[in-house]
């Protein structure tokens, strides 16, 4: 209802504003017997944090977690995990002039409508920053995920009109996380790279695209309609801030397929297709333009699809607003510290949300396996670590 | 949880198999004193009904709805409104061949790999037959969204490759329910039209787009983030069966905009442009590429958007298929009475579920008059009226 | 929200009117596989129906149900299965009396007071007849938790200022049918009939209570606090009408014990209480006045406790009213078809809502064993059958 | 589902354990424009701090709350409101012996059998601990409640066998929080004081009750059956730790009672019972038996009731336990430092649940008057200010 609740058997629950004392999160529903450390969250909230490359705000937030509870002797009891995450940098101050005079295309006139009131530093719960919180809770996510062989990866496949060219799940492990793009082809995140730059110079900024896929799901997760995998996965990413399009499977592209075309016939799986969680002698499907998911429900084969997220709003140029204090049109500029871009800090939190949706519906599914929760999870996140000297 | 349970004050619970006994739906959370007849409701199911034209499946349903529950002397009682509506022309025998060899691209397999079993009789649970729930409840929700002015209007704006030109609201009311594709653009219809023939001849299907829009909507409706207007509803579009892709305001095409493109100055409304609920002095945006939505809450512009729905998976062609029990793949053909494209039919389902979302906002915000609720609804109607002979 | 929805994972929706045309329930998250029949509801319809013996209302309901979804072959298929059963003998005619002027201790004038309107025919929504729901749903329950020896039972254990004696679990299912009281204790319910009887004669009528017993749950079902069991089940016999008072284990006298007096040692397991459900060795409390939960979970000892309602407040003697229409003070007399008392009838109301709330708890506990869905549900039934003459 | 989230509208969700670092609570659905502060939440902390009597435990908690977010400029902004407390006195060694031998009915045992692992010390999850989350919550629902001239007042009306009197509401304000036990008679005060202490050197505990009282209600909040106003408050009290009975209006005397007893003619409020919120010339019941609810839904009078809790089971009493890696029977001591009596530090665990619950309802109801959330909440407090020297 209120817009802070996510998830049905793995609840989370957030709070806090851009520039208020701290942001938190509430895990519940987290299997019991996971190891989970600080710095298992650390490490995601990292990549999403601020000040990480030239192509990101500046503003300075450390984002260290803290967690609260739900954790003995290192491993997870169960019961809620609560996690506190401290605004180190907030500067409301600078905000003052758009109390009554909404920023463009923000929040800041729809939420003093809705609610009479709001935070006005810095955009306050409509900011961005609550998507920490998404993170933490994702990391959490990951971890269960991880230990039943259940994958997401995500990168940049477009800024502006740069898209990326042909991009497996290796390119994506191997190089998405090599550049501040967050783009698994190098040619083209160079060349978003250069585009990007461009925009941050005239004071402007860009919108752009993130693939995502979700590799390892058993067969017969999702439900029926309104909660079927794509419907969920609907709702998750387009609460990411700023999404305007989501695509699933071939996405806008299936207008043009005839049915013959899209249509994929029905072959036994012999294992040589490793991405398919399936067993030799299953029935599958030759191909996967159906994006992982049949009447709601998955097959085995990859999940994926993309979201759309528009150019930053946050921009430093000139721009006319009208005061509803005074009655003014009057020209204002919003000076803070903002992305330039949004998709390269996306692609962890679009990964976090993919995560809690595919974890939410592993649990419904009855499908954990609680006996791999404490296994080894394996170098599949050596990958990740960070290369660019500028990120450390 | 289970796939049919919709909305969070207005609530939809549904049941019902394509070739069961019968299909229902049950409203609960309608307000008291609407005036409501079955006939509301049968008008919205014609307009989803099969056998209406030459380009929708020939099954015989007349889908008539009796209300069991929550009338009191012709008006809503503020209790739950039982709705069900009788199979006439079920005819399960026929699929008996695909229990264990699942057709291409349907549900058959992964609601066996579910649920280790299935009505197989048409799909059973993962048929759009569903959606004549969806569409009874929606005639509910249209009911009390028009006695406050909201409307809400669809029209199918691209079959495969064809594409409809600019298109207004006007053009919409006055000319989508016209043609048989329900495209409001006559040109395109036709051509539409002729091209949908010509895959049906073929023995195959095509996809297309609804172009949907939301009028009258008060400023401050949704919440942040997980419950922002366009995460819900994208849920409840996505739900839609063949749906692959959500856009909202400028979906896909955002990410090409810059920010300074895309960014809409604020002004004060002078009361010219009607399609915006505001009142003159009222800040708003001097365009909408924003989509009626800021920061996850609307402006009192229209909510607008796009959904994509692939081409229909029953096709008379022969296809591949293994069977799980002999172990053998085999040709097969889907027979049945099918939709050669779904668009034409999807369009009375979207707008349902346009209303549900937009009713549940409005019951969440607090802003419903219940003042107006037995009020004149007005004219507005008049344009849906078929005026294709036959559909009559 | 609205009253009609119960459960978390084992969802109830439901519709009706004591004198509309038909009642009706969907049920959601039945597990597949499970072998049901309108002969397993109509079984328990039966139990609760009107007219089955002297002191029950004379109201003509067969009570019959029709299935209309979610079985294939005689097997549940995991989708929503939906039920409907007529309302034969509906006379809301005699009821008109009382639109403006609401009967003493009914719902007729808060009914009015929220909605501002009401299904005036025999208390319409508020009426008990809206039981016949969730009598057909735990049903369904009921034939679930069999198969995986989970069993509940109720018996009237008051009626006025007379107690059943004790009474043995083997009492419970030996006795409780054998007469009209459904009290365990022979001697007790002939007093109990004969008090029953009197007040009948008099125009009045006589409040008492169920006892009521959850035996085979295994341990560690339910979840801290809000979720504890014993919350959930309070909520659910809470709801059930009239209920005035929910006891859990000591229930009320508890104020009066000492920690020390009411602690239970632990001790081990070695079979020889059949009762509870533990295997030999394992930890079990000396005794069980804990009621089967402790820190909200349960321990695999039997749940028990007590529900008190009020007596019927329809009776035929005459009692002053307030119109307020007319804004007189008015007598008037109730005449319609009353029950005398409520628990008789309410047994089977109270056993359907313990199966759902035990239902939901094993699946939301993931303690469902599926292969167990469809064997032999044993003879434990045969007790139930009414014996009663005047019954059949 | 997890037990840590309550509330439909007015939300709130936890996390902490007994000895962790710290607990937390989120409220979600809070209106805009509400004046709070620390202090607002501080004052209801205090009344439920341990240490505050010689009958509190000893364990030396400040409780401080810090709001971290959900207020700009000192008033509400609609958004979540987190709030942390840390845990101060955490001495989690001396629950070492218990890790496999279960403390006599705690649910140290059900924990471990439900998660495969537990917070152990001090009761962890399961400790009442967690309800200083649910006073903090609380203590926000209270003030919005008092801007709408709804009251919820609580005290201890029984201890062991030690009744108190007839006590009025005056008697409730004016005299509960004079003792440390939190009763209004003062008489039976001094006695229940007097037992307690002898157990307390004993080194026992005993059981006792809270009686509970919500005034102001507005007619017609609440809704049919399962969320009936005494099914939602049930559920809520029958989350307090250590309750075993909830009763509402007549409570388990119903069972005694005869319909034309318990039947409360109506007549027209004259204004002369100040306790009756409704105008004169509406139709109220001439008593009270009703509990100020009917049908599920209130009356406008005032809504009363008890919760019976248990002795703690924390008890300095040699017991005999079963330790499950040993096999071994062994004796235990619970050293620890507990209350002898739950029910003084109750009542406002108790008044708390009930306002989540009564402002839920408002809130669904659509009946908080926001434009009354800033005035002056009047005087009803000064009662309340500990008299106590020992609790300063």
């Amino acid at each position: 209802m209120n817009g802070n609740r996510f998830g049905r058997l793995f609840q989370v629950t957030t709070y806090g504003e851009s520039h208020g004392p701290g942001m938190g999160v509430t895990v519940s529903g987290c299997p019991a017997g996971l190891e989970l450390t600080e710095e298992d969250v650390q490490y995601e909230l990292d990549r999403r944090k601020p000040g990480q490359s030239m192509i990101t705000t500046s503003r300075g937030e450390p984002d260290e977690v803290t967690i609260q509870s739900g954790i003995q002797d290192g491993y997870t009891t169960g019961t809620p995990i609560g996690m506190t995450i401290e605004n180190k940098d907030a500067r409301s101050g600078k905000y003052e002039p758009f109390i009554t005079a909404p920023r463009p295309s923000h929040g800041d006139y729809t939420y003093s409508a809705k609610f009479g009131t709001r935070n006005w530093g810095g955009g306050g719960r409509s900011s961005a920053r609550e998507t920490v919180n998404w993170v933490a809770a994702g990391a959490v996510a990951k971890k269960i995920l991880r230990s039943q062989d259940i994958q997401v990866k995500a990168h940049v496949n477009q800024i502006g009109d740069v898209e990326a060219g042909d991009v497996t799940w290796e390119d994506m492990l191997e190089h998405a996380e090599e550049n501040d793009v967050r783009c698994a082809d190098p040619d083209a995140a160079a060349e978003m790279q250069e585009l990007i730059e461009d925009y941050q110079e005239e004071g402007d900024s860009i919108g752009g695209s993130i693939y995502f896929e979700v590799r390892g799901l058993p067969r017969g997760l999702g439900s029926p309609r309104f909660d079927s995998f794509e419907a969920r996965l609907g709702q998750a990413l387009m609460s990411v801030p700023a999404s305007t399009a989501f695509e699933f499977g071939l996405g806008t592209e299936a207008r043009e397929y005839t049915g013959s075309e899209r249509n994929e016939d029905w072959t036994f799986y012999e294992g040589e297709r490793e991405e398919i969680n399936a067993e030799e002698g299953d029935p599958i499907p030759v191909g996967n333009d159906h994006g992982g998911v049949q009447g709601g429900i998955t097959t085995g084969q990859p999940v994926f699809g993309e979201l759309t997220l528009h150019a930053p709003t946050s921009i430093p140029k000139t721009q006319t607003t009208a005061d509803w204090e005074t009655g003014e049109e009057t020209e204002e500029q919003v000076i803070g510290r903002h992305d330039p871009v949004l998709p390269p800090r996306g692609v962890p939190v679009v990964e976090a949300m993919c995560r809690l949706v595919a974890l939410d519906f592993l649990l419904l599914g009855g499908r954990l396996n609680p006996d791999r929760l404490d296994g080894d999870v394996g170098e599949y996140d050596t990958d990740y670590h960070p290369s660019n000297p500028r990120r450390e």
